[in-house]
């Protein structure tokens, strides 16, 4: 391990953290609220710390899978532990493992919340929960990158360790160019969001908040009913704009670029649509004969559809309440997730389509033995390397999840609130079933759960390896001769 | 499609049907009843009508694994539509849906029910329904196997595809000496169970139905509370021996060669019994409180945690009642499931092992990149061939395992019953949670959900792919040139 250069990417993050925490403060003087000192302090504190270690550029810059792997595991575990400080500092969520959550939440554009009151919270910890979410979404690893020229291929691997799903699309040869690319888009889109509702009636603090919880898939609302009382347009608004946050970024690039016609061409985009819309029909009917009107049916089916499979967790209405198909619909696009390449989490539709893909290719191999298919997504053979990472990533995901709700069956819920809280901490989406459901928060469940269920965020929105690796003792083996 | 070698074998599978049609005969008339006779006139026709296919011997006997594949599926629907047919003829179960449910959940050793009171049945009934375990636990191909000789390879093809687990071991060169193997060590440890029953008190009809039970790990009892009711004794056998016949019979095998040391260098049947011992232990302690004495509190647990992981889902306690960790864990033990080459169903604990393997391997591979490790199982190289089928194994599994959940949860059941519904019967293990736990039956669910349990019981028996074959439209072109 290159212990120096991880130090160094660390102290990076805490100075970019630092920097962030400014808008909360201002936030706090715009309103008058004293709880934005505790912003302040703990800005300052991350500054100072950050800026000592930054000050010292390691000499050796080399940068392997496994330092970036490691760095970026313990990068959003440190965002998280001083993301958290603020709520304990101000009084607004005093107990500390509860802030952490909360943050693990925020970052990890989760959602799931132990706060029944949000409505009490201050201003500036409204904003920073929900800016929590838009700084996790598109990550933050990518601002030491553009900053640092890092040795060979060296962005490259923390880019591909925390970008979700299963291929980080190089939009331009340079890693740079692509996140600025990204960021641009993230940031066009959002500003978009907060126009439109602004317009719809909102104001500056609304909407910038509910836009950063769509953009980042979060689903933490500065509302005690999520978005329940917005009006029905400002309720399409989000419901649309999540939809489109779920889709893998390469689609904007390529509209932007003119290719339009490749743009639609994407499979994964496709094939997301396809399921949104199958879901949505298919739940329509089921709930209909519960709402009575065909435009709330239809817009409480799209929201409901649209905020689970893209992993945000904006609710409209108490889907728990919901007849068992839909349910089991919703559970099972937890899973599903959203677009590789987006902000959304969950397994990602990319892994679905190569997953169908390869079952159909041995069906056909069984019947015409002399056939040798390939599988393609969009005309490119997928390798046979994709195809065993694809196969692993599923094998460590159901282990973590299995091993998960094992532990947080120890204390004796009933099974789906047990299992949907895992479903919805390890896919990043919020609100599960039952206790866990839309009208309940987390803190039915102990702090030895909570713990399982803020690794399982991170674990879920860094794609497990990160988290995991952390638990490997040769990780933390000093070693003279990197490989 | 070979169309006559495939009917060909089918002609013998009626009449083997037939003549296994005479022990309930038998019973009938030990027991003076005239509920025989169903099973007589079913005999008959069979007979008849199995013959009458099995004069015309088909030239050409070439046999491929899709020929291999499509045969067994049909096989088993044949089987069990006319081992549902005295049922109905005789009365005990008039409705045909329910009883070809009864025969299907017979033959696939599954165990799940419609009848909430079995005692009602008639002795030829109960003995029948025990036997089709008995049966299925083996499978049948074994027989035409053993009688007929087939063109190259074609035996192999039947044999692999009715075989449970993914390496179809050859104790020795010759399949059917394989198959003698298997079945003479099937024989004597059904026997060693019924003689261990009568002399713990059983009478002959008991220790001979629940012996079938046991050794098939089905789990059809004869009496309305499955075993609760039998004494400490019996208990504890039939526990023991649903275990040892959730072993794999290579291990058996290799024992009776002498081959001691060998037998227990098995990976597969090590960690079989370190997994039966962790869930024992943490159940225990889990329902201690419950139970107060530390002789049943082990044996409920071991009981249960064996009927399970066995699949066989006799039961000596209704373990819907037990705490969330308990319940989570037999859950999780449904789709463990048992050893490979055993006649439990479920996934199989090899390729839980492969998939522990292929995780640990690729964690390694993270750290040490220039580490090229082979997955190795008993020192073997475990081929990339064989990888590649355990992952589309997985896929296979989840796909058909979500879209039976999805058709099940249209009628508007809670979601623990029809997941633990679609788990037990997929699993063949029996009864599930809540509306299908330990003592309900499935008569909660419609005839179409039950037409899906069917369906999930035989691919889940078949291994998925023979099932899945049938829906295939060009499997029922017939073709001049078979490549």
């Amino acid at each position: 391990m290159n212990y120096s250069v991880v130090i160094y990417v660390l102290g990076w993050i805490m100075d970019i953290e630092a920097a962030c925490m400014m808008l909360p403060c201002l936030v706090s003087i715009i309103y008058g609220e004293k709880e934005g000192l505790g912003f302040l302090y703990v800005a300052l504190g991350a500054l100072i710390v950050g800026t000592l270690i930054v000050l010292h550029k390691p000499k050796d810059m080399k940068f392997y899978l496994k330092e970036g792997f490691v760095t970026t595991a313990l990068s959003w575990i440190i965002l998280s532990v001083i993301g958290a400080l603020p709520y304990v500092l101000n009084g607004d969520i005093p107990n500390f493992t509860n802030a952490l959550f909360e943050t693990v939440s925020g970052f990890t554009t989760t959602g799931s919340t132990l706060l029944s009151d949000v409505e009490a919270l201050s201003h500036a910890s409204l904003f920073w929960r929900s800016f929590t979410h838009w700084i996790g979404g598109m990550g933050v690893l990518v601002f030491p990158l553009a900053i640092l020229p890092m040795a060979g291929g060296s962005n490259m691997n923390l880019m591909k360790a925390e970008s979700p799903g299963p291929s980080v699309g190089k939009l331009v040869p340079k890693v740079r160019d692509t996140a600025f690319y990204l960021y641009a888009i993230y940031f066009v889109m959002t500003v978009i969001e907060v126009v439109l509702l602004l317009f719809g009636g909102m104001n500056a603090f609304e909407s910038l908040t509910i836009s950063f919880g769509t953009a980042g898939t979060g689903g933490l609302s500065i509302w005690n009913d999520s978005i329940a009382s917005c009006t029905v347009y400002q309720q399409w608004v989000i419901g649309v704009f999540m939809v489109l946050f779920g889709v893998n970024f390469t689609f904007y690039f390529l509209l932007i670029s003119g290719r339009i016609k490749q743009a639609f061409k994407i499979e994964e985009v496709r094939i997301y649509f396809a399921i949104i819309i199958f879901a949505v029909v298919t739940i329509a009917i089921n709930i209909y004969d519960k709402i009575g009107s065909i435009g709330g049916t239809i817009r409480h089916s799209f929201f409901q559809v649209g905020s689970i499979i893209t992993t945000t967790g904006y609710g409209t209405m108490d889907f728990d309440q919901w007849p068992a198909y839909s349910k089991t619909v919703l559970v099972m696009l937890m899973f599903v997730g959203a677009c590789a390449g987006s902000t959304g989490g969950g397994i990602k539709v990319s892994r679905f389509i190569v997953i169908s893909k390869t079952v159909k290719k041995e069906i056909v191999s069984f019947l015409f033995p002399k056939s040798v298919k390939k599988i393609k997504m969009e005309d490119k053979v997928i390798g046979h390397e994709t195809l065993r990472s694809i196969n692993v990533y599923f094998m460590t995901y159901m282990m973590i999840f299995a091993f998960s709700l094992l532990l947080v069956s120890i204390e004796n819920k009933d099974m789906t609130s047990n299992f949907t809280a895992v479903a919805a901490t390890f896919n990043n989406i919020g609100p599960g079933l039952s206790q866990v459901g839309p009208t309940h928060t987390f803190e039915a469940y102990s702090t030895f759960s909570r713990y399982v269920f803020m690794f399982d965020m991170l674990a879920g929105r860094l794609e497990l390896f990160p988290m995991l690796l952390l638990f490997s003792p040769s990780v933390w083996k000093r070693k003279k001769k990197v490989a």
